[in-house]
C-alpha cells in the first residue's frame, strides 16, 4: 500500500517565516521569553502558514462517530445505544462541542463512519457508514483491508473540505461507545506495552472495570501479533473506524499544509499512527489538552509532547482541543500587535 | 485601623445557586466530572454571581504602575525609565495587555499610582501618583502609612469602577521595573521564608543577579522585624504602590461580589495579602496563570491552589489572567448551554 494517498509528500514548515517570527518574538516590547507558549505557538504557525502574520479564524471541527464490536465485552460504562443518541445530539446543538463550536464561530460537522445502527439523515451529518459497528477486537480483527481504507478516505474527505473552506486549522473529534478501549489496544501495540499501562476509566469504570478491560485488551493484543511498525495493520485489527478517520484525517492536514490541533486521548492515538505512518506529518500537530485518561500522559511522553491545556478533562468530541483554540488566537493576536521596542520608544535589557 | 474600610463585610457566596449548579452540571449530556475545572469553574461562578446561568461578558482591567527605590539596587534586568515608556505603550496599544484587551473585548485602564517621573496626560491613563516611587526597601520603609492607605483607596476606587461598569470579572495587572523584589520581600514576610526560596529571575536576570536579589531582599527583611500576621505593616514596609492598590482592588472586588481573576507572581502576592487582612475574600480569587517565576508556586502550594493556566508565561500587567479569560466564558458557554440526558434523549450511565 504504499503507493496510497497516504503516503503522499507531506509539507514542510518555512524556515524562512520561522526565523523572522523568532525576530520578531525578541523585539516585541516585553521581557526576551516571557509570553513562554504563546511566543512559540505563533512561531510555529509562522513557519506552518508561510506567513509573518499568523491568523486562527476560521476553525474546522470533523467530529467521526463509530461503534465497537468490543463494547459488548463490558467495557464501558454507558450502553452502546449512546453512540447514536449523541450523533443526533450533535446535530441539534446539545453536546459539549457543539456549544463550543457555536462559541468560537467555528464550523463543525458530524461524520457517521459506522454506527450499529442505521440513522434518519441530520443537518449537519454526512453519512460515510462503512459497517454496522467494527467486529469485537477480543474475537476477530476490527476491520478488513477496505473497511480501513474508507476510513481512512472519509478523514482525508474531511480534511479536504477544510482545506477547501479555508480553514486555519483543523480539529478531529470523535464518539463511540467502547473506543477508550480500541485507542488503547492500538497504543499498546505501537507502543509495545501492556494494556495495565494504558487502561483507564474512560467515562466512568471503577477499578475493577478497569482491570476487566485491561484483561479484554491483553486478548486482543496476545490474539494478532503485529509487528510495532506495521501501524496501518495496528490500526485495522485493534482500532475503530473514527480512530482510523481520525488518522486519515490528520495525514491528509499534513499534506495540505493544514495544521492541525489534536484533542485527548484517542485524538493522540490517532496522531501517532499518522506520525508512524509518516514522521514528517507530526510537524503539523499542536496538543490541545493533556487528557485525565491516564494513559494520555504515556503517550504524551513517548512523542515528547506537552498540551497546551491540563484542566482535566476526558470527554472527546474534540472539546479538549476546541478549548484550546483561543490561546491560539491570543498567540497571533499578541505576535500581530505588539509593538516593537523602536516603534514604542520603550528602553531594552540592561 | 480596624474599622478602615478593607476591614468591611466581605459578601459570601450563595449556597442554593452553588447546589444547583452542581445538580445541572450531572445532568448535562457528558459522563460526570468529564469537563475537569471547566465544570468547578461554572459552579464556583454560579454561587459567586448568585444566578443558574453565569457570564464572563464584561472584563474589567486594571493595570497599577509604580517604581521602586530598590531598583537602584540593580535588581532588574531593565532600567527604571522602563515603568513610564510602558505606560506610554499602554495607552498607545501595543503593549502585550492593551493588545489582549482588545481581543477580548475588555475596558483596559491603568492607573499611575507612583511612577518616578510625573506623566503628561495619557488617554485611558489614571493620574493616582502617590509618590516618586516607593523608598529603597534595603534602607527603610517603602512607604508611610498615609501612602499606605492612598495606595489601598486607588485599588478600591478601581473595583468601585469596575462594578459601578457592571463587569463580570476584575482582573488587575501591575508595571513596574524592581517589583519582583518587592512583592517577593513581602511574600517572605508573609510565609515566614528566606528570599532564597522567592527570588527568581524577573524579567531575566542571571545565577549571579537572582543571589545579588536574594541578598537585597534579606537585607530589608532583617532591618524591619514584623509578624507574619501583621500583613498591612509588611505590605507598608516592603512592598510597592501597584502591590498595595491590587490588595486593595482584591479586597473592595470580595466587598463588592466582584469575582477576580487573578495574575501571576505579583498579583498573587497582593492576594494573598488581601487573603490575610480578610481571610473570606479568597472565596472570590481564581488564579488564571502559574508564573514562570519560580516563586509562584511556592505561594501557590502555600494557599493550596492550582492556576488554570501553566503557558510558562512571566511577563505581568494581568497577561496571565486575560489569556484565561476565554476559559471562563467557554465554561459559561457549556454550563449553560449543553443539553440534559432527558432534553436529548440520551441514556444515562450503566
Amino acid at each position: 500500500m504504499s503507493s496510497a494517498w497516504w503516503m503522499q509528500t507531506i509539507q514542510a514548515v518555512d524556515q524562512t517565516y520561522l526565523q523572522t517570527a523568532q525576530t520578531r518574538q525578541a523585539q516585541l516590547t516585553k521581557p526576551p521569553g516571557s509570553l513562554g507558549e504563546l511566543e512559540l505557538v505563533a512561531i510555529r504557525l509562522c513557519g506552518l502558514q508561510k506567513c509573518a502574520r499568523p491568523k486562527i479564524e476560521r476553525v474546522h471541527i470533523a467530529v467521526f462517530a463509530a461503534d465497537h464490536g468490543v463494547a459488548e465485552e463490558g467495557v464501558s460504562a454507558f450502553p452502546q445505544a449512546v453512540t447514536v443518541e449523541m450523533v443526533r445530539n450533535f446535530a441539534r446543538g446539545g453536546a459539549a462541542i457543539s456549544v463550543l463550536a457555536r462559541a468560537l464561530g467555528a464550523t463543525l460537522e458530524v461524520i457517521n463512519v459506522g454506527t450499529v445502527t442505521d440513522m434518519e439523515p441530520l443537518p449537519g451529518v454526512i453519512n460515510c457508514r462503512i459497517a454496522s459497528g467494527t467486529a469485537n477486537i477480543s474475537h476477530s480483527p476490527a476491520m478488513n483491508e477496505a473497511q480501513l481504507e474508507k476510513a481512512l478516505q472519509a478523514g482525508a474527505e474531511a480534511a479536504n473540505r477544510a482545506h477547501a473552506q479555508r480553514a486555519d486549522i483543523f480539529i478531529g473529534g470523535e464518539m463511540g461507545i467502547a473506543n477508550t478501549t480500541s485507542a488503547s489496544a492500538v497504543a499498546c501495540a505501537l507502543l509495545s506495552v501492556a494494556a495495565s499501562h494504558l487502561a483507564g476509566p474512560g467515562t466512568g469504570l471503577n477499578e475493577a472495570g478497569v482491570k476487566h478491560k485491561a484483561r479484554v485488551i491483553d486478548k486482543a493484543l496476545s490474539r494478532e501479533c503485529i509487528s510495532p511498525n506495521d501501524s496501518l495493520n495496528i490500526l485495522r485489527c485493534f482500532g475503530g473506524f473514527e480512530i482510523a478517520a481520525l488518522t486519515g484525517a490528520y495525514l491528509r492536514c499534513a499534506q495540505l499544509a493544514l495544521p492541525v490541533l489534536v484533542d485527548g486521548y484517542i485524538a493522540s492515538v490517532a496522531a501517532l499512527c499518522a506520525q508512524r505512518i509518516q514522521a514528517g506529518a507530526s510537524v503539523w500537530f499542536f496538543y490541545g489538552h493533556q487528557s485525565a485518561e491516564p494513559g494520555h500522559q504515556l503517550i504524551m511522553e513517548k512523542i515528547a509532547q506537552r498540551p497546551l491545556l491540563q484542566l482535566g478533562m476526558r470527554l472527546g468530541e474534540g472539546s479538549g482541543a476546541a478549548v484550546a483554540v483561543p490561546l491560539l488566537r491570543l498567540a497571533c493576536a499578541l505576535h500581530n500587535q505588539m509593538a516593537t521596542f523602536a516603534e514604542a520608544s520603550v528602553s531594552e535589557a540592561l
